[in-house]
Order: C-alpha cells, then sequence, then structure tokens
C-alpha cells in the first residue's frame, strides 16, 4: 500500500516522486521504458546535446570572422551520437540515484489503472498488482501519427522516423524531408543544416514555429533559408512512401525523393491503455482534465505533464508535478500558464515568454510594441559578424508592465528566465530601469528596450 | 549657456547625456579622449572580442570531445587586434549617433572647472569656456601605478603596460606577467593563457579576484593553474625594470624575466586636474563624495561612475548616470549598490550578485549557503566534457530571502541579471520555486538550488 503510485517516470513524474518522497510519502514510480522520460531519453537533452555538436562545427566553419585559422574541420556523426548516449546514460542513471536518495520506489513496467475500491486505486504492472491512496498519472505523450497515406509502412520501413528514431541514425543523410515545422522539426533542420544534409521543411500553416511570435519566426526561417534550408509553408502532406513525401500546396502535388522523413507533427497525450476509462477518468480531446490544482475530475487522481495536453514543455511538467505533490501534501499550490517561457535551440536561439504581438491581438489586449536590435550590446557586435539578433518588448499600455518578451538571438535561452520573472511578478517598465544588468552583456538589450518603448 | 555640462564620456557621462538630451535639457559633453571612456576604447569591450576569439580557440582546441575534428587551429592574433579595433571603431560611432539623436553637443577637448559664478560652472575646454547651470563630473578612473622601482621606465620602454597598451600587442608574447589578480588581470590571463603564452600572476593579497565568493575564486584559480597559468600569492612587487618582474614572497625575493608585464592592481579615480578644488569639492581618497543620489557637497554639482571610487563597474556607472539625471529632473531616485551584479569574462566565466560567504559573516548576517553543482543541469553535462561548474545560493535565515547568488560555468554573465532581480526584490526561496525556468538550460539550477537549501 502507497500513499502515492505515479504513473510515468518522465520530468512531470520524476520530480513528483523525489518531491513525494521527501515529504516522507510512500511513493511508487512506474515506467515503462527509461527514467526521464521522452525529454532525457528522446527529446530536449540528447537534441541539445547533437545541437552542441553542430553549434562547435558551426564555429570552425566561421572561426576565420573572429580569428581562428583551421585546418579543415569535419563532424563525426557516430561519435556525436555515441556521446549523446553516454550523456543520457549519465543523467537517467542521476535520476535513478535521485529516487532512490529520496526513498522513491520505482517498478519498470507498463502501468494500467484497474480499479478503484475501498482502500485506494489498483495498478497492474508486470504481474503484480499495487494499490497508492492517491495517484499521480504522467504517462506523457507521443508522436502524432496521422493516417497519412504510406506513413505505417514507411515507419516500418526505417524511412520515416519520428523523434525517437532520428537521434540514432548511423550516418548523415544525403537528404531528409521534415514533416512539421514546430519546435522538435526546426531543432532538427538546425542539426541536419549544420552538418551538410539538404533540409526540406514541409509545413500545413503558412508559418514556421507555431505561437512564436511572427515577426521573429520570420526571422528564423529567413536566416535557415539563407543557409540552405528549402522551407515549404501551406503544405499538406499527402503521402509518406516509396522513400518520397508527396504534399499538395496550391492544389498541386510535389514529390520529394529523400533517404529519410522525419514527422514531427504535434504530440499527443498517452492515455490510451493506462486504463482511464476504468475509473472514470474525464478526457478532452485525447488528454487527462486537470484545473489549475493538477486535479482531474476524481478524487484522488492527479495527472501533471504532457499527459494533460495543456503546454507540452519538460520545464511545465515539473512545475505541474510539485503543484499536484503540495496539493496532496495539503499546501495549496497553483502553476500561472502565463508566465511560462519556450525556446527553441536552433542557432541562433529563440526564446520568448508571455504574450505575442499575435496573442496580444487576438485577446483584445492594449499594448505597446517594441523591437530593438541586439547591436545594443557591445557583447553582441564582439561575438556577432552578420548578427541581426532582436528583442521584442511587449507592454501593457495602461499598467505599463511587461506582458510578453521575445529574443531571437545568442544566450536567449539562457536570458529568458529572467523576463519570465518580470512577466509572472507583473513588473513595470519603470522597474526595470532601475535594475543593474551586467556589461557587456546581450541581456543589457532588456534593459536598454525598456527606455525606448 | 547649458543646462548641463557633462565632464567625460563613458559610460557614466554618454548615457546620462542621452537621458538628459531626450528629456530636453541642453546638454553638452566634453571628453578629452574618444567617446566611450575606459570601458569601450580600453576596457570591457575590446577585453570581450579579444576573449571570444580566444574562446572560438579554446573550442577548436576540445572540439574533439564534442565529435568535431580539426586539420589544425592557429589564431591569427593581429587579426584579433584588427577587429576589436573595428568593433570598437563601430560602437564609439554608434555612441556618437545616439548622442547627436539626443541633441547633445559634444566637444573634443580636455576640461577643467574653472569657478563658479552667478550664472553657473564656467569649464574651461580647449580654448574656450562653457558655462553650464549644473555640471555632472563622469571623467572614470586611470590604472592605478604605484611608485615601484623601475614601473615609469619600464612604462615608456614598453616592457610594462596598462590595461590600453596590453590590448594592443602585435603579437602573442612568450611570457608575461601579470601584476594584480584582480578583474581585469584574470581576464587577460585567461587570454594570454589561450593563445599560448606563458602567464604569471602575481597578487599581493592570499586570493585572486578580490571580493568574489571565496570558494568560486579558489575553483577558478585551481582551473587556470591546471592549464599553466603560475599564481603567486601573498607577493609583492618591488621593482619592475629591466624586462623583469621582482617580487618579495615570504622574505624572499624572486625575479621573473617576460616579454611584458601588465599592471593591473586597481584603479584611481579622476579627479586631478579638472578643477575640483576651484569649486570647493569634498574628496575622499581621491574620489568625489556622492550620496545615493549622485549629489556632491556642492549644490548643482553631480557625480557619476568611476570618479566617485564606489563601485567602479561600467554598469554601475550606467545606473548612476540615470539617478544623477533623475534627480536634476525633480524625479527622486536612488540606486541600491547590494544588488548589482559582477563578471569576470573568463572561460568558464564567474558571476555574482550580493552577499558572499565572506561578506555575509563579516557583517554578522545569519544566513544559509547551498553549493549546488551544475551537473544537475543537463545542458550543461551535454555541453561541458569535465565541467566541474558551481552554483552557490546565500538566504538570510530568519525571512528565507536571497541575499547573495554565485555562478562559476557556462553562461553565467548572460544569467546573473535574474538573480539580481531576486536580491534587489527581496525575492523569497519559495518564491523562486514557484517560477517556471526553461528546461534544459543551465540556469535551471537556480530554482533547482532552491529546493536544496
Amino acid at each position: 500500500m502507497y500513499d502515492l503510485i505515479i504513473l510515468g517516470g518522465g520530468p512531470a513524474g520524476y520530480n513528483a516522486a523525489e518531491h513525494a518522497g521527501h515529504a516522507k510519502l510512500k511513493t511508487l514510480v512506474i515506467e515503462e521504458r527509461a527514467l526521464g522520460g521522452v525529454c532525457l531519453n528522446e527529446g530536449c537533452i540528447p537534441t541539445k546535446t547533437l545541437l552542441y555538436s553542430a553549434k562547435i562545427y558551426d564555429y570552425a566553419k566561421h572561426s576565420q570572422d573572429y580569428g581562428v585559422k583551421f585546418g579543415s574541420a569535419e563532424i563525426d556523426h557516430s561519435f556525436v551520437i555515441e556521446r549523446k548516449n553516454k550523456v543520457i546514460k549519465q543523467l537517467v542513471s542521476g535520476v535513478g540515484a535521485k529516487l532512490k536518495k529520496a526513498g522513491v520506489e520505482v517498478v519498470n513496467a507498463q502501468a494500467t489503472i484497474k480499479e478503484r475500491n475501498e482502500e485506494g486505486f489498483v495498478i497492474v504492472a508486470g504481474d503484480k498488482e499495487y494499490v497508492g491512496k492517491q495517484i499521480l498519472i504522467c504517462t506523457g505523450s507521443s508522436p502524432a501519427l496521422p493516417p497519412i497515406d504510406g506513413l505505417q509502412d514507411s515507419l516500418k520501413s526505417g524511412y520515416a522516423l519520428t523523434n525517437r528514431e532520428v537521434l540514432d541514425l548511423k550516418q548523415i543523410p544525403k537528404d531528409i524531408v521534415i514533416v512539421g515545422g514546430g519546435v522538435i522539426g526546426l531543432e532538427m533542420a538546425s542539426y541536419f543544416n549544420s552538418v551538410g544534409s539538404k533540409v526540406y521543411v514541409v509545413e500545413m500553416m503558412d508559418h514556421i514555429a507555431g505561437p512564436v511570435d511572427r515577426e521573429i519566426s520570420t526571422m528564423l526561417q529567413k536566416e535557415y533559408a539563407s543557409r540552405g534550408v528549402e522551407f515549404i509553408l501551406g503544405a499538406k502532406v499527402v503521402s509518406i512512401k516509396d522513400n518520397a513525401v508527396s504534399y499538395e500546396k496550391d492544389g498541386k502535388v510535389t514529390t520529394i525523393k529523400s533517404d529519410y522523413a522525419l514527422v514531427s507533427i504535434g504530440r499527443r497525450a498517452r492515455t490510451q491503455g493506462i486504463g482511464c476509462e476504468n475509473i472514470g477518468l474525464k478526457l478532452e480531446r485525447g488528454a487527462i482534465v486537470t484545473n489549475e490544482y493538477g486535479k482531474t475530475n476524481v478524487p484522488g487522481v492527479w495527472a501533471a505533464g504532457d499527459v494533460n495536453g495543456k503546454s507540452m514543455l519538460a520545464h511545465t511538467a515539473y512545475r505541474e508535478g510539485e503543484v499536484c505533490i503540495n496539493n496532496i501534501l495539503g499546501k495549496k499550490d497553483r502553476i500561472n500558464y502565463n508566465s511560462i517561457p519556450s525556446v527553441i535551440y536552433t542557432n541562433p536561439e529563440v526564446a520568448g515568454v508571455g504574450e505575442t504581438t499575435e496573442s496580444a491581438k487576438e485577446k483584445g489586449l492594449d499594448v505597446n510594441v517594441q523591437t530593438v536590435t541586439l547591436k545594443y550590446s557591445g557583447r553582441y557586435i564582439a561575438e556577432n559578424e552578420h548578427g541581426n539578433g532582436v528583442l521584442k518588448v511587449i507592454t501593457d499600455k495602461k499598467h505599463n508592465n511587461i506582458v510578453g518578451l521575445h529574443v531571437y538571438g545568442s544566450y536567449a535561452s539562457e536570458m529568458i528566465y529572467g523576463a519570465a520573472m518580470m512577466v509572472e511578478t507583473e513588473m513595470r517598465v519603470t522597474d526595470v530601469q532601475k535594475l543593474v544588468f551586467p556589461h557587456p552583456t546581450v541581456c543589457e538589450v532588456i534593459r536598454e528596450s525598456m527606455f525606448l518603448i
């Protein structure tokens, strides 16, 4: 009998488990695959390992601009993949150690909710049953694989890849078609472009990078187009078969032959096969419905991470898991979805938080928008020959507080949390003006922008 | 007749001038050398340009760890210096353009305060006199050059260098003795170590990096020692002559012959020759005495930047200049010196804000101190083979708010402003726990540390 059984050991699950364990809840985590979930094994971390090697390779290609001369540079893709596996292994074992330290039990099996009885919730995993007074569902998400002609066969033949297989290619493809120009698609486009593949990005919408501020996603697209990535927008993929992707655009069907096709058109909450129906859990569009406290419609059942279909980001999952544990422990806690930053680890990076020009308009907010060049930063100029990075700040006209901030350029990923703090704490422009930012940094442009809005 | 005459066009002066101009004050800036001051011409920016090239070169040396192979790498020092000059030129002209846009007049001459009369303050510059209702002194600082045996001759012969000359060396020295292990000394040690010089750092104190948290400065020292920099601590330099530096340590005098010696033992406020005595300005240890509003003892005379001897950082200077202008305009404003971040741009970088272990102890504060490895960050592991970076958080035991935060590792410079916000706004540990940091980033460790304190 456990105080808490957690289904899934990804970011939501393992982090929640650690907190629960430290709070002396008798906690069990049931994970089918490896601890760390998609994020650690097939997502955030492996991609960043690859992208870092690509960045080093990019540095080599442009090093002459900074006075460093190379004989010749070459990327060893299989070494990169091996190193990626080493990094994952180290981090997965780190998660295991953390859970052990927190006194959390871990079972490696597929879990199904069997029923609710007078003791609690009965979970079947492997050939055993476990009972938890409460349960927390963190089963994450899977790649969306719509019924495209030939897709299933192409996945079997190895022509079509998801985020999982694409990270283990033995060789650099000559050419690759990326179906879906969202975060995953763009990061992989960036990697393959850097290492020398011909890259096509086929996207159904008329722009890449989904909800990213349009001015910035347009800049990103132009940058990668100038490096040879071919973007095909407003195009609907009609088949993925015979080692080719066919798409329809403006009524015309075009076919691209390629070594591989990466399917990255979105992710779906993993709620099938876990027994949601056995306890009457409410789903919407396949995701578990939760409120801002992480509660589902069934008392004693909580859900966090991608499975609730809300934000689908590892860092949201961490916080959602914590919110659930705090509420389980009777410490009221809620999550504010308005101040969650997001990053695309292309080179240059894209990061943003809060409202975009488009979302503000959609909501009818009365805002000021200011786009500022990162060339205001001496460091940016020192480190970027030919850089055209920008920072965009969006403020509420009436209250003069920061409601959105977006960066396209170096260090975007590491500076955006401060902007998230500004949005979260509703800081005003005049508050930020009085802060001292270190010089010379790129983040200084945040402060500079406050005098221009 | 001007509303405001600003003596000095460095960070304090040019930024204040821009704000004054936009606020419709008739403003004159008098600068003896180039706009941008030491920071832009002989400090922050040129060093960062050099250090970035060194970083690229370092990447090349370690690129195999990340799967990128090079034929051979070589740094072209004269190209690096040329590029540095180009970057400076671009930024200096940017400052000029900003001032022009703000309607500020600029005179290129040495300025002296002649007297105060019924109209205001009379300033002599070149062969002209200018009268300002108020004046703002931003004359900055010069390298401290104590009466060390042979130093003046060695400066003349070109053996001894200050921050100015060291940035224009035609060739990479075979060996260089750096006298003073503060920020400037360490950044230059980092550069010359990267590009292949044998570097000696002679420091009078028993530790490097002055007020930096001791645990972190010790790590930095160990790192550079392992790369071949020789640190000689607790040593008093007794002569700099005949192309050699002699120091006394534990009663014994040792002499090091070298191509060059860099003298970087501190900076002194530039108050000589500007006529402080003609209006009765109060000085203390050579610096102009100001209060937190930037006021001097003489009504109508303000001072900002290094010349007040307080913080000697460009970003402090910016803010001090703004504080002066706001107060001149009748908008009460003051600067909080407790939340000013500082950075050392070595590789890895060091950044910190607020109390250190040592300063907290000295003040008798009741604090918790927690040092956390950056290996909690998946990105850190992905990007740092053999990295040993740390983050250190210091909180007030009673109120549980963050009073200090220090980082040794990648991205430290770009993430520290957020920590400065935490210190400035007296955020509590529980407040930071509720913030969402993007994943995977190194800055996530800030959040992680809040659960460990």
